[in-house]
């Protein structure tokens, strides 16, 4: 086989392996917003036998010689080409997963499938020794992945590698210690200080209809296709991809907390452009893929954060806000609604936490996932671990588990080592910010036209199509000019939360 | 391998192919009740991927030696035996499916899919056009696959056995002749006399919101499990089982058409019921399956017509139906009521057949579909052949092709030979609604008392919970002391409209 047949085959093989990978995508989705539940164990057979199909493909040991025999020829000679970069991924990733028994995978999707189930159960009931026997038990397959998969230092950068490719427990830990010892004293300062109750307005009553009627309008406004995508309500609010002209947003609102859900639909619509974004022409190969989650979540907390919370953006909406809510915020000015949704302070909930406290919750996550990795901490013992770290940090306790460590989904979903890349996106998302706004001219006055075009179509150039074209380190440099570094994030909040207020 | 040994082996390779398939249904439902419209390129790669998936289980050589292991045991030595039945059903399907190609399955998956859209697209434009070099395209695989598989007499005998194991179209063609001779002069007598000009009242605004909660209400009562199954809007009623626990029913309601969407939550829950009522415990085998189309279709008609057109159950229903449709019905009695909607008069859709006129509506496919399968008839000459059908038998033609030949989704779906399963249900089920009340005494009487579960319980114990084990005529003889014949459902079609109108 000629290397332009072998990298022909390639393609076929990375686009079915894609296809396949995309009902698994699927089953996912429907498990979360649509199936009845008296189809969780069916649903758990359904993934974990499409799952393994799906690591059968991954470790075709085809892969090995057609990767060669281009990886030995003139067509990967330009590392910046399709062919080059499809290659590289794919061998990455081949190398990867070859080092996955066929059994730990199955065993994953099944433990996963119902532990998520367990989880909501738990979470249901605030019982959070339903779920405790499940994280185990995830735990411990982690290990076993982080084994097969192999390491430099520390297992956690086995995991840590799938979700951020290029990152390493050392290279995180410093950043976070560089951002601790800025965020913590910040956050302090702003616990001192006296601010105004928060809530108040926000405590009001703002109907679930309508929340996603005002929701699903910004979201068609920000660039969300429509005919391309779809949103529901499900347990969680998440994201997903099922494949082109197909992505799809899942929601849930509160009818006494408007932000919570607000910013959660912010959020996914983040992650919802940067798929909308990606060539579909490049489909079901790397360079059509999402470069990372850490930069995939920067558009997430990009759009929640630096556009949605902005005095431009509402400005545009806060007026048409005001009339679907006329009762709630009648009486409330557009400063005094600003004021309240960017209260900082500290709080339980993760998806609640305002800008500067979010990556105080990530840290502690980070800490907490990497004990339980290490075996230095127990499932049973994580409620008790996890509220000496709430006060020791943001100085409050949980009153329960529900508001405590079953609050996120994540490990039930067998995501480890992902919470750190929602600090990564911060840190991203700020650098990424301050330069398209260095191109574009200011992006607050586009925003309080209700234009988000100048914004989109720069992420568009310097972040969507470029998929997996270069690592995110290059993709962050050749975008902002500088590699990956806190001190953006940093000086974002200080500017907009450290002084006058 | 001992015979134990390869039957173990059988049931795992059988449930993991139905797992599979089961992946199949999901996509399949998601496409009808949840896609963007963006999405649908990306899903008819991903069914076509599966379908090929599922056809290479389906014809995996190892099928051929275990049957031959267990086949020459004294496993299979009494044939009411899950392991007789399981064998003698594996036999038969995977010496069907061994013979279709791969790239003919494939194909079909994938013609299907975008021929679905095609035909919706078709019809919402009432342009049949759009539609018409697909038709001429899934007849033209219908033939390969029927050339593939194999048949006695006729093409159209190898697409029947499908849905149907050992049906031929001679028997079925003598059936249709039997009920014909006896149902034209009943529709033509019923048309020379002069019945109440029926939609006066049923042509009032029934909300769609409220018949959506009061059919999901009925459905409950009836026995609709809604832990292990959903209800949804869809282009189109349908019902498809996920798998054990897991039963979906998607329906349509309009505002000035109560009995369509109402009836067609009747039928397709009938469907849900039988699917409901088979044994999880043996799931993935055909012992744990369906019986045949035709008997799938016995229980929807049983329970659209016999049941929900009956007197005992509105007598039950009724009252509940005028307090949610105070507006249209608070002048109308239950006779009234019931007068209307089993008002019998020739109508151009199918869907929206009264009882007597039903099976004359699938005659006419019938004929058509054995034409264009022959080759007699080409897809662009369909809308004038229907036209004239609809003519000849009913006295009446459509006005346009929307509610013409592009009326029925299934022929875009590839069923082709399904058509004559609704008219074997509707002779089945008044086979078994007979032998019912024998058993179980005045089921009009339990209706009346809203207690369904003495039909629901005889149809558990004759029909559902045999799964596969008995052919289809058996069953019926076995619950009803006769083999399939129309002259219950012409004696019930006759008692009920034939006399005192």
């Amino acid at each position: 086989m000629n290397p332009d047949q072998a990298y022909a085959e390639l393609v076929r093989l990375s686009r079915d392996e894609t296809v396949l990978a995309s009902c698994l995508d699927v089953l996912d989705w429907d498990e979360e917003v649509c199936m009845p539940r008296g189809g969780v164990e069916h649903r758990a057979q359904q993934m974990a036998l499409l799952a393994g199909l799906v690591h059968d493909r991954q470790t075709d040991p085809r892969y090995d010689d057609l990767l060669s025999t281009v990886e030995a020829s003139s067509l990967v000679s330009d590392p910046e080409s399709p062919q080059a970069v499809n290659v590289r991924e794919l061998r990455r990733g081949f190398d990867r997963e070859r080092r996955m028994p066929r059994k730990l995978v199955e065993e994953s999707a099944r433990v996963t499938a119902l532990a998520s189930q367990k989880w909501a159960e738990a979470r249901k009931r605030d019982d959070v020794k339903i779920f405790v026997p499940w994280l185990d038990r995830i735990f411990a397959l982690a290990r076993e992945e982080a084994d097969a998969v192999g390491y430099a230092e520390t297992r956690y950068d086995a995991l840590l590698d799938d979700y951020e490719p290029g990152m390493t427990t050392d290279r995180l830990s410093a950043l976070f210690a560089h951002l601790q010892a800025q965020l913590l004293p910040l956050v302090d300062s702003l616990r001192g200080e006296p601010t105004p109750a928060p809530g108040h307005v926000l405590a009001r009553e703002f109907p679930i209809d309508r929340q996603r009627l005002f929701a699903e309008g910004v979201a068609a406004a920000l660039g969300f296709d429509l005919e391309c995508g779809r949103f529901d309500i499900g347990q969680h609010p998440f994201c997903t991809s099922i494949g082109p002209g197909d992505v799809r947003v899942a929601l849930r609102y509160y009818p006494r907390n408007f932000t919570r859900g607000f910013f959660a639909l912010m959020h996914e619509v983040g992650h919802a452009l940067y798929d909308q974004g990606l060539d579909p022409a490049h489909y079901g190969t790397p360079i059509g893929e999402a470069a990372s989650l850490g930069l995939h979540e920067s558009q997430s907390r990009l759009w929640e954060n630096l556009v949605g919370r902005s005095h431009g953006f509402w400005r545009h909406f806060f007026p048409q806000l005001r009339s679907v809510f006329h009762e709630a915020l009648h009486d409330v000015s557009l400063e005094t609604f600003r004021g309240v949704i960017n209260h900082v302070g500290p709080s339980i909930l993760r998806v609640q936490a305002d800008e500067v406290t979010y990556d105080v919750h990530i840290m502690i996550r980070f800490e907490l996932e990497r004990a339980l990795l290490a075996g230095d901490l127990r499932g049973a013992e994580l409620p008790g671990a996890w509220a000496e770290l709430y006060q020791r940090y943001l100085g409050i306790t949980p009153d329960n588990d529900r508001n405590g460590c079953l609050q996120d989904g994540h490990w039930s979903e067998g995501l480890i080592g992902y919470f750190p890349t929602y600090t990564l996106g911060n840190v991203y998302a700020a650098q990424l910010f301050d330069a398209a706004e260095r191109a574009v001219g200011p992006l607050d006055e586009s925003f309080a036209a209700g234009d988000f075009r100048p914004l989109r179509a720069w992420l568009g150039e310097h972040v969507y199509r470029h998929g997996q074209r270069y690592r995110v380190d290059a993709i962050i440099k050749r975008a902002t000019g500088s590699a990956p570094d806190p001190s953006a994030l940093i000086a974002s909040l200080s500017r907009r939360y450290g002084s006058a207020r």
